[in-house]
């Protein structure tokens, strides 16, 4: 009933003797809660997000439903809390997928000495701190035969900002192992539903809402690169993922997680060729300047 | 001919052996040139910016004109290059002023780690990390009896979310002393050429330049209440300073520093009572939620 999913870009990896996620084939995730504060802090957060009435309704969907806990056999084998998400990925067909920590800061101010000395040597090193987010996880569609193209999680934690914009365009190629041709630009990025229009949707939210501080959470990207080719909409969205680190956020808006995502903003509309045009969904090749 | 500044708020003041800025009777200001890389390129910015045909004009007057450099007797009474500015307040009578020190981060990427060390701790120890700003000086008149209500430096230093938020209340206050009525927050921040809307066109430039990183430079905010209780307007201003920790954007957005506006930004919006009326720059008592 329980499998690993195929779909899974970042984070822990179920395996023999090794805990990570598992999905059934009634589109449930279940996430295994991770240690100490960290599990308790997500679920906290997922119970104030759920009965938290001044979410408003365009908000909510960036957000995996969440359909409580449960303890149950995990992929290591023993008995293990879960929390009980939506499947993001479970109707889909050969998604493609980018999984990208937003925020030039990954800790809270309120976090431990070690965690945050930890946290600052990892956003230095990667591009949190000069770009203010970093590239978590990659996975794209190339088409059956050849399967997917999946960089090396090495090669994705030592991108440079040039690199992150490359990754950026290679996600919307047409074939993203060589030089990218940023076909799919339009009708992913682009358009009326494209994953910039829904990222600013979420801007306009984040520069009003004071209730939470997300740290070190995670914007997933995800359309179908393979309906797209026979004709049909790519079906782009955007979601939030991975609440472990979510803090209160005592009226002051969340000032670091919006920096990071102006700055995204920045970088995909600079990859849509004419944002004028190209706003029905459908295909048409372009190149980047 | 040369002076000490009456209405500087923040950073070094000169005084017998102390180098700090002059002004002169001609409405400009002498900045000493401060030690090292510093000094050098707080001067390359000014040079850059002056030249630079890519600044729009509604954004180049929100930056100091720039004279160039001139050595000359310094306030120490030895010879010294001085950084040669307008003088920002010379044509107004009992300004108030604020200086808010943009950013929840101070330093640039790449910077010394001894450097990081400094200002990580003084952005921990201020509201820079949890607010995306701290308050750097504050000034405000009160009448001419009274004159100014000026908190000590420690007072500033100390001061945590709260504290900012009754600051910029003050800051509009019939009296900065008691409870701040905000009876000027109408004409000073709201209103067609208040503060708000002059913040919010900063941010919309900020949204797209990619061509500096403003670290440790903070945002000038003045206004003459004297002329306001004497039925004119309140002739408020916003103007960004301090420009010794500059660096290049190379392509990326200004996450930080937008960051911190967007906070500044949310803060002063809840401070204008009703942001549909009080759109003509006149006084009208208000007191805030």
């Amino acid at each position: 009933m329980f499998k690993v999913p195929d779909h899974q870009v970042a984070g822990h990896v179920a395996g023999v003797g090794k805990l990570g996620p598992l999905v059934d084939d009634s589109g449930r995730f279940y996430k295994p809660l991770q240690d100490g504060k960290r599990g308790t802090e997500e679920v906290s957060f997922y119970e104030s997000f759920t009965s938290n009435t001044k979410i408003p309704e365009n908000i909510r969907k960036f957000f995996p439903i969440f359909y409580g806990t449960k303890i149950m056999k995990a992929s290591t084998g023993t008995e293990h809390p879960h929390i009980v998400l939506q499947d993001l990925v479970s109707s889909r067909v050969s998604p493609s997928v980018m999984d990208i920590k937003i925020g030039s800061r990954t800790w809270a101010p309120e976090a431990t000495e070690a965690y945050i000395t930890k946290c600052l040597k990892k956003d230095r090193e990667s591009t949190s701190v000069s770009v203010g987010y970093r590239l978590s996880g990659l996975r794209v569609f190339i088409n059956d035969e050849s399967g997917f193209y999946k960089p090396e999680r090495d090669i994705m934690r030592k991108a440079g900002p040039d690199d992150v914009k490359l990754f950026l365009m290679k996600f919307v190629s047409s074939n993203p192992e060589s030089e990218p041709d940023c076909s799919l630009a339009g009708s992913v990025y682009g358009g009326l539903n494209g994953i910039l229009s829904q990222l600013l949707e979420l801007k306009a939210w984040f520069e009003d809402q004071t209730m939470y501080h997300f740290y070190a959470c995670s914007l997933l990207f995800m359309f179908e690169k393979g309906s797209a080719l026979k004709g049909a909409t790519t079906n782009a969205q955007v979601k939030l993922i991975d609440f472990a680190h979510v803090t209160e956020g005592k009226g002051v808006i969340d000032h670091n997680f919006l920096g990071g995502l102006c700055s995204l903003i920045k970088f995909i509309s600079d990859i849509i060729p004419d944002k004028n045009h190209h706003e029905n969904g459908q295909i048409e090749p372009q190149t980047a300047d």
